[in-house]
């Protein structure tokens, strides 16, 4: 590979619960000598549910990274590296609306933000959803509330800046695609 | 804000050249504490340049956190915090392919994934694209080659996996869609 940056040295800076923390000293093609920060994430997925009258469940959360409450598909974290993209996706979609579905299609894949994380997240779409009696309980230091949002709503949420991250972004614009493809 | 989570305790575990390393001690809703790790980043600007023929200017870079070869839009990050997300743009499209373009429409925004880092990314299209004679240097220890793809092109590179992060993968799906509307 033309461009293989070589790691000379490799130093764990921390780990914590989320996110595992590295810096490296690369040697680039040209023999020079660079710094790369990168932060190691066990990967995650995203669900896209769509409710029978067409409208996407949605989970409101703070996010303490941008210190704001953001409107987003449910998502969530792997618990383990070997757990598949899809049974993350079905734990994580019972945990945070009380849905699970009878159909799931996979939408797309796509590494967060590769300049300086391995974060890798797989995207769902979910639908033929059922309301289970008994659901997996949140994680306790989540707290979200479900908003089902029809597409004007969704779009409305997007415009005020209150959705605008990029698994979610991507969803409507999906969504819009979807509808374009069914109007036609 | 009903699921604000206040600050406690934050420490700096790190200051890099891209991302800051943060630790937060946060206290939920419910007064119990958990931890919050959260990645500082500047911020970037992306662009989905059109070629008067119809293709996209894409840019190949080795990837250290996902050691491999990625295909993507060009990017790259904000000077200042106080740079526009279109000069960034400006600069980076000029940068990395040695083009400048006569049109500039803002696409969308988003948090690369909140739930770690305030990265935030501004997406322009660029169309009635030029060389420039003597463009702007690379940045030092970047090494990017340019590649210019059909339609078809593109989605290969998606489906061979080499083309697989989040801004470019909206920038595929944002094609789609922009054909479905053309030949409607």
């Amino acid at each position: 590979m033309e461009f293989y940056e070589e790691t000379v040295e490799e130093t764990s800076i921390y780990k914590g619960n989320v996110t595992e923390y590295t810096v490296q000293k690369v040697k680039l093609p040209n023999g020079e000598l660079a710094q790369r920060e990168i932060v190691r994430h066990a990967g995650a997925a995203a669900i896209i549910p769509f409710t029978e009258d067409g409208r996407l469940i949605l989970v409101k959360q703070y996010r303490k990274a941008i210190e704001s409450e953001s409107i987003e598909i449910p998502a969530g974290l792997k618990d383990a590296d070997d757990e598949s993209g899809l049974n993350t996706a079905k734990r994580e979609l019972e945990e945070e609306t009380g849905y699970k579905a009878r159909q799931w299609d996979f939408v797309t894949s796509f590494y967060s933000t590769p300049g300086f994380t391995d974060e890798f997240l797989e995207i769902y779409e979910a639908s033929d959803l059922y309301l289970v009696d008994d659901p997996l309980p949140q994680d306790e230091d989540e707290n979200v509330e479900m908003i089902i949002a029809t597409y004007d709503e969704a779009w409305a949420f997007y415009e005020k800046g209150l959705l605008r991250d990029s698994k979610t972004v991507f969803a409507l614009f999906y969504w819009k695609m979807k509808k374009q493809m069914t109007t036609e």
